[in-house]
């Protein structure tokens, strides 16, 4: 899988959805160096003796112990318009350090993004498109069961033989799959996308617009 | 709560995802009298000692066992286009006795939608849309922390003081509400509708399309 593992991320997101069980995000939480967590998710990241880089949120879930003890990194951002994972990806962007030199734009991991309300998980796996576009973020949203990534026109994905493979179209009008089991096409709506299945360690996308890739992990 | 007591519904429809937990669905499992399973959610709900009235899917989930034990209600339908939760409404719809005598669309309660692969939360979600829009059927998604309903134009819904609401846009260009927190517009991304809440004990959305709410349990 390209760019799942713990190096490739200048940072790592946790949000306040299910805490990741998976080996794989559980790993890059523990191997990371830029670890900010929405303030919701800090109790529970603080069991697994996990230390963040940053703690980021309205502080509306954050006891006033917690408030106190992590007040050195603790960042509150009060304001409407944005949920806490995008006032966590908006303070990664301006605060932390990132390799400028290399020209490319940064990749961001999203961890315990789903999970728990589904108007939340709904909302998260859309800001993938939004950061992608208009933050000038790569961003890849890990589950347990499989990961998000946002993508513009033509595009070769890893993948394994038997691999699931769901495409959700976002503004293409031509959306073609080679190395897919099925044909796919212009959806116009989510479900149209789902159920699809890589043939063999590869797949491309030859798409107008921009999309989402979700594939499930191989265990 | 508008038309989420178990008499309410012409079928319920129990998908293979995360089982519910909360008492709302429970509830309206155990008490239907048109329960439809996917196949990879009947062992589950056998495990609960609930009989449901049809098994419907492709029998990938299915062992032969329960295949011989429940082939007297079991309806394989192979085939790719739709996936196992459209297979069962399809199936439901044609073959479940309905009262056409009140000319009223049929209400489909829907449940075991989310969890587990996310990818077939968002196509669930989506679909709600679809047998709404094309199917002639008010669905209600019932999970353990909220419940989806489509709607169309300017519609009154229920709510109690500080219920959580999400608005998803489908189709409105007009996009207005009354008795929410935060004013509504035409949003253009699944992001922007969510993190509302009711003032009282109702709200209305004005609108000229279609559009999903989501609101949460009281409990």
């Amino acid at each position: 899988m390209e760019g799942l593992g713990e190096d490739s991320f200048s940072a790592v997101i946790l949000a306040a959805g299910d805490f990741p069980n998976h080996v794989l995000p559980l790993r890059i939480l523990r191997t990371t160096e830029n670890l900010i967590a929405c303030d919701g998710a800090l109790e529970e990241l603080l069991e697994y003796e996990i230390e963040p880089t940053a703690v980021v949120g309205d502080g509306d879930s954050l006891s006033e112990e917690l408030k106190q003890r992590y007040a050195h990194i603790y960042h509150p951002i009060s304001e409407q318009e944005f949920n806490d994972l995008t006032k966590a990806t908006l303070f990664a962007r301006s605060h932390l350090k990132m390799d400028a030199s290399t020209h490319t734009r940064p990749c961001f991991c999203y961890l315990g993004a789903t999970g728990k309300r589904e108007d939340h998980t709904l909302g998260n796996i859309s800001l993938m498109l939004y950061y992608y576009r208009q933050l000038g973020i790569n961003p890849v949203m890990i589950t347990d069961y499989g990961y998000f990534v946002p993508a513009s026109g033509t595009t070769r994905f890893d993948s394994f033989p038997g691999q699931q493979v769901s495409i959700f179209n976002a503004t293409c009008k031509e959306l073609i799959s080679n190395g897919l089991k099925w044909d796919i096409y212009p959806f116009t709506e989510l479900w149209q996308g789902i159920l699809n299945e890589a043939l063999s360690n590869e797949f491309t996308i030859h798409a107008d617009g921009d999309y989402l890739i979700y594939r499930t992990h191989k265990i």
